[in-house]
């Protein structure tokens, strides 16, 4: 199969780049390191330095003897999108290659619009491109969990059936976003529902939940095939920034009461997933919504691995109560299904001690390289932050 | 009251300005004539010619005794709507500032992106424009019933309250968009309420029908006071374009089978409705909608009507079925709720005979300048369209 990478130089991108070439698959990556630049912007580092992705690529046919083609280019450059499609003509199209941070999103006027336009035109471009160049090819969008928030009812898998008045209908399940990043998700999915409709695009969009761990069998190969961990403010999520922290002395910062609960997925999960779902692609016209995940923490759940973790290691870990830089709920119904991908055959890697034990002792081997002030959350949603 | 009114120059935002301005309140418009240009670039006028926006608010001026302060520039530019919000310091914003024209934002890539990053951005901009200087203003926003789709249930008012495997929550109602323009009004209502949650930003959202008729009480003061009438197959909607084909001899062209079911309004309600928005605000931190239209009709009730209106002018016409250049569904289940609006105290003006009679005569006083290549459709829903 040919597979195209959108955000290949990405944390999720590249493993799953090694992923599809190593198993055979005729692979593509692009990204226009925007998000190289972003962490430019506010100073920031993954906790291991990742070598430029030509670098990366090369590495990857040295160890493998498989070639990825690379494309270096914005997606919205329509001409350069289109021009990638006319020579590459995938059949299936795995599209990482948006802004992903929500804290970035609500940093500034600046921040909020270019992340609604780059994910939004990106998209739109590309499935113009697909119009144009590869109408039979699948789109495996990248979406997230957040869209949906935290409603009093159960989560369903992008649509569900209501009952209203006597009358009935299924319709795209409604959404509340807490982010202008996780709006700009919600605004795509629209937009990849509309071009299933009118141009039988075939589309899966993949809810996704927090992604942690660092390996895959791919990245293993050797050291300067890993990929990116950020356990910073912006980029970071929950459970990197307490392992950076139990690693280093500090306290654990939960965010408000901690009761913020989310679905969670390990990043061999995440490949596994977006691999079911390009081996088992959506028909002509259909807008298949998948939530992946496999399981749901809370804050203080993770909290409470972490010190857990940290224990183990001989280490004793404290917990602090920052106030919530975020608008959201702290203590609220949850229960997302999640049950598709299991379907197609997804065998989950759970968050057990041992997955634990690993990532903390690969933070502690790099500790040295932590940067104090990225950890503390400075961007907040109701209050006015630092212009950019 | 200080209104600042967003898109002055257009069909809806002029007559809302007279409105207001006539009535004592303070009044500022804001437009960057790209409606203008969207006309220039499809070769399309309204079918009486208006004068600049400049003109006519210098002639307001002599005809009211009344001052209508002018911002000539585009809401995508921060910088400009900062400088408008900071001076002008509105309690009320009327924004009709948006490429409103589903055909148009279906012509090309080109006028899908520049149709969902204007209005997307634009609003972004005015919701950050207004945090940082009238955080207690008031955004009226102008969207469209066009959001809903046509549902097999009841469309309600913004919100619905689903009962789902044994629990409850009140939601925004789900919405299925049938253009690149009636998605980025999606956008923009989900932006909207974002704003509201985390900033407390009161806000109503106008979901807005089929608005029809030319004059106002303020128009009529004098004939260069008039507003746009668009009869083409970019900006016109179905009655004016019915009306003017009744007055030429033209056949009517139904596109499809004529089942297509929405909300109408006269323009004297569209002014009615956003004055009783203005006047009852929503509060602090409140989305509010309002399905903004007073009667429903089927593309087929809206020929018959057209027909008899003819016939009453002594005047034979006929009805073509065109093939259908959207994607849309031609016999459906339509019950949009709409009296949120009533409860508040409008007063419909219906489509009454007399009022057919009244906007037929003036159309055929000016059937000389009717261009006939604007009037069939040439923009395609789901087959490739000439690249703009």
């Amino acid at each position: 199969m040919r597979v195209l990478i959108l955000g290949g130089d990405g944390y999720l991108g590249w493993p799953t780049a090694m992923y599809f070439s190593k198993r055979g698959d005729e692979v593509a990556v692009v990204d226009n390191f925007a998000k190289r630049r972003w962490e430019l912007e506010d100073g920031i580092e993954p906790l291991v330095r990742i070598p430029s992705l030509h670098e990366r690529v090369r590495l990857w046919k040295r160890v493998s003897g498989k070639q990825i083609d690379l494309y270096a280019g914005d997606i919205c450059n329509a001409r350069f999108i289109y021009k990638v499609m006319e020579k590459f003509r995938p059949e299936a199209i795995v599209h990482y290659g948006e802004q992903p941070s929500a804290p970035y999103s609500m940093e500034s006027l600046g921040t909020a619009v270019y992340t609604q336009t780059n994910n939004v035109v990106g998209t739109l471009n590309l499935l113009f491109a697909m119009r144009s160049f590869t109408p039979e090819a699948h789109l495996v969008k990248l979406g997230t969990m957040g869209e949906y928030g935290t409603p009093n009812i159960d989560i369903e898998e992008g649509w569900i059936t209501i009952n209203h008045n006597g009358r009935t209908d299924t319709v795209l399940y409604p959404k509340k976003p807490g982010s202008f990043y996780h709006l700009s998700k919600v605004h795509d999915s629209a937009n990849i529902e509309f071009a299933c409709r009118i141009w039988k695009t075939a589309a899966t969009d993949l809810n996704q939940g927090v992604v942690y761990g660092i390996d895959t069998d791919e990245t293993r190969l050797h050291p300067d095939l890993l990929t990116s961990f950020h356990y910073d403010h912006v980029f970071g999520t929950v459970l990197n920034r307490f392992l950076v922290q139990a690693a280093t002395g500090r306290k654990l910062t939960v965010y408000g009461k901690g009761g913020q609960t989310r679905g969670f997925l390990n990043i061999r999960d995440t490949i596994q997933c977006v691999a079911l779902a390009c081996d088992n692609p959506a028909r002509a016209g259909e807008f298949r919504v998948f939530n992946q995940f496999t399981e749901q923490f809370s804050v203080m759940d993770i909290a409470d691995k972490v010190v857990a973790t940290a224990a183990r290691a001989g280490l004793k870990v404290d917990i602090d109560h920052l106030p919530n830089p975020r608008v959201e709920l702290e203590e609220h119904y949850y229960n997302a299904k999640h049950s598709k991908l299991v379907d197609l055959g997804l065998q989950p890697n759970l968050l057990t001690d041992s997955m634990l034990d690993q990532m903390f002792a690969t933070v502690r081997a790099n500790t040295g390289r932590v940067q104090d002030e990225v950890i503390m959350p400075t961007i907040k949603w109701s209050q006015e932050n630092p212009r950019k």
